[in-house]
């Protein structure tokens, strides 16, 4: 190839990597790289400059409830939320698996569950767990009623009111709510849709600040669908175990994820005991059921006894239910097909924003997770796109819910990718895009230096 | 019968009542009344000594995790558990019930309720409440994962860390948890079996300190089953309001009265919306399902952004089985049986308590809930007692789990009336009758003025 061409191995080697992580071409195992058919995309999203890191109290509650109440409202298109479509869910077996645990072991149900929670849904949460870079003990486990009931635990765990706690920026609207509802303060460090949190922002924030916990998402970080790479994830825990730091990690999209392997969580890469990881079944088998779980490290003996004291029972059947069901061993097969749903309508629903957005919308390309993170044309507020798109049947949910800064991420917008395209959810698109084109002014195009490349 | 006794109707009527309240006589409708088959009962227990109020931050959750540890251990006679054996409990129906829902609706329930919680389970709540003496409106309603969800939430409405609450003494553990979890100070007023908590020690305390909400079960009181009589709750409840305190009422037990109606909660005396009433189906229908609500008077909007800060959604198919099953309109009728179980072993494991514990065994005669209050001879201590059945295979629960003092309420016992009166059950009360006769030194017999009344 040398000869013909000209360039090195090496050379060539990293253009056939760089066209495949763009789309434009495509490998075929055994048989080489092959032209994909291609698509117009839309410019990544870049990110943010940055800002002097200041730490102050969190008071977005308000706020964020009165945008999510609409979120949810079944009139509306659903382009807000971040959840799998029952169409990607194991309905019909899950139900079935559930009515006959109810029906032959009502008794049991029916009954108070331990504080830590069912041991046999703990050992089969703890024999997946070899899969994740990270043995779990069962014995270390504790069953919460979701994540979000974990990452609370974890919180009152390792901190107290007035505390802070180093966040990211953008950052899961729920977890805002959580500190605020804790008495929390929050610092925030810029994460990159492409790396996650910036290890130099976290270090200034060290320095700068007195921080009790940090509270992240390395793997498909809800809004950006960031994914932190392993050396970064490394460096990050390295860092903040020499100042024994504890780390609340929320693993919950992980197992969503569209490359190779499962990306490890930050707990792989601690020898301390010092990352409290959360999770749940919540994005890959029944969001309802609030089966959740958290690996306390080190915090475990203070963690019960938060559990114990606020909400020492999380429900029995749902349990009983969930173990159960993985008890059958559909539940890989079944997340194979996630996986691959996911992936199919992240990619789609890019393609239709590429296609019918101004061209100068940025938009996230995920490598896992059920979210797009789209940077708005200029001259656009979320805030005002969102009341737009409220008046014409749609959902989305603005940037500023994300942000612990009071008119923060205003140029960004969430789209969720749980629903299949359906003519539905190709219509709130196109009506996104009409509206966004009708607020953006003519000659206003360019992306201003925010985005690097524009695929034609 | 005046002319035949020489006493004025009044008093033979009055003479008849103490009898009935004693449990001498019985009265038959359209019979009038007859002799009941006499039995000893234990004295009853009085209300201890005033002593002066003080106000400390609570620390209790590590001895009250230690004890309570063992207490559901399966392998012990279970007097320690104040909950329905299943066999109270309605579980082939329910479960029958429970499996078409989630069988027929499996999709439905794997998908998040909303924050405040599914509606047609408000609405049935709020039907019941008709019954009360107060009547609901479904959109007040907030859904939570079982009682002790609904105190959190109402707590973290109407406190800050390091604020007072106003409890009782003996006060349930669980409510004692919750103080400390939430960095809260307790101070408490004197709870007679009687009648409820003392309103001059109320009187006292408000005129000493700066009482943030008073956390209170005016309705079989756990662990002393206490009544608080219709006046007294109606002087509370100006008391409070004038001085605009909020009141978090607990009223979990109320639906297990052996009265011929249900007493009403505070909330029915409540004109200003300071009662946040708490209750859940955790007592009558399924302990394990977690479904309970949280009436929040005047504090909705600051109770919902709590609920949604923290555990924005309880679990789906839950909700949707209680509503269902309500819906079937059996619940009356499964009511009726359960307070005439309920209050059958109670005066049976009363009988069996007055056959074999010392005769200076204080007992309550409790008028509704699960559970009996026991004053030990003064020379036992309820810790070495707890230790010494629990190495016999007996659970108990030791009174000063429900002591926000150091030391305090160490001469009392719970003992939990749920299960029937099983050849297991009667093992574990001679076992604890005979320790109790050997702990107890000859000739120490005597109540100390503890107890007014000994019945034959």
């Amino acid at each position: 190839m040398k000869a013909t061409t000209g360039f090195s191995i090496t050379t060539i080697n990293q253009a056939y990597l760089e066209l495949e992580s763009e789309g434009i071409i495509q490998a075929r195992p055994r048989s080489g790289f092959f032209l994909r058919k291609i698509i117009r995309k839309a410019p990544k999203v870049k990110i943010n400059h940055p800002v002097e890191p200041d730490c102050r109290p969190v008071n977005r509650s308000s706020m964020i409830q009165s945008c999510m109440e609409t979120v949810g409202d079944p009139r509306l298109i659903p382009l807000g939320l971040a959840l799998p479509h029952e169409s990607l869910l194991p309905v019909k077996r899950l139900g079935m698996v559930a009515a006959k645990v109810m029906r032959y072991q009502a008794a049991k149900g029916m009954a108070y569950e331990s504080v830590q929670g069912n041991r046999d849904l703990r050992s089969k949460i703890a024999f997946r767990s070899l899969d994740t870079g990270v043995l779990f003990d069962p014995e270390q486990l504790i069953i919460t009623s979701g994540t979000l009931e974990a990452i609370t635990l974890a919180l009152r765990t390792v901190t107290k009111p007035n505390d802070t706690v180093l966040i990211a920026e953008p950052c899961y609207f729920a977890f805002l709510q959580i500190l605020e509802s804790l008495g929390l303060r929050a610092v925030s460090v810029r994460s990159c849709p492409d790396k996650g949190i910036v290890l130099n922002d976290v270090k200034q924030v060290l320095q700068k600040f007195n921080i009790a916990a940090c509270l992240l998402s390395p793997n498909f970080a809800n809004p950006d669908a960031s994914l932190m790479p392993s050396e970064a994830k490394q460096e990050l825990v390295d860092l903040l175990t020499q100042k024994e730091i504890p780390i609340i990690e929320d693993d919950v999209y992980t197992e969503i994820y569209f490359t190779e392997n499962r990306p490890e969580p930050l707990k792989a890469h601690d020898k301390e005991g010092l990352v409290l990881l959360c999770s749940s079944f919540s994005k890959t088998l029944a969001p309802g059921y609030r089966v959740g779980w958290l690996e306390p490290g080190r915090f475990k003996e203070e963690a019960l006894k938060h559990k114990a004291g606020t909400n020492p029972h999380s429900a029995t059947p749902n349990q009983m239910i969930v173990a159960e069901y993985l008890a059958q061993g559909d539940f890989d097969q079944h997340l194979k097909r996630l996986r691959k749903s996911a992936h199919a309508q992240v990619e789609a629903i890019q393609q239709r924003i590429s296609q019918v957005f101004p061209s100068n919308t940025c938009c996230s390309r995920p490598l896992g997770g059920m979210f797009l993170w789209l940077k708005l044309p200029p001259e656009i507020d979320a805030r005002t796109l969102f009341l737009k798109t409220h008046a014409k049947g749609v959902a989305i949910i603005p940037g500023n819910v994300f942000s612990c800064h009071q008119g923060g991420l205003k140029e960004f917008i969430r789209i969720g990718c749980g629903h299949p395209l359906t003519p539905k959810i190709e219509k709130g698109i196109h009506i996104l895009g009409e509206l966004l084109r009708e607020m953006t002014k003519k000659g206003s195009n360019s992306c201003k230096g925010l985005c690097t490349r524009k695929l034609a």
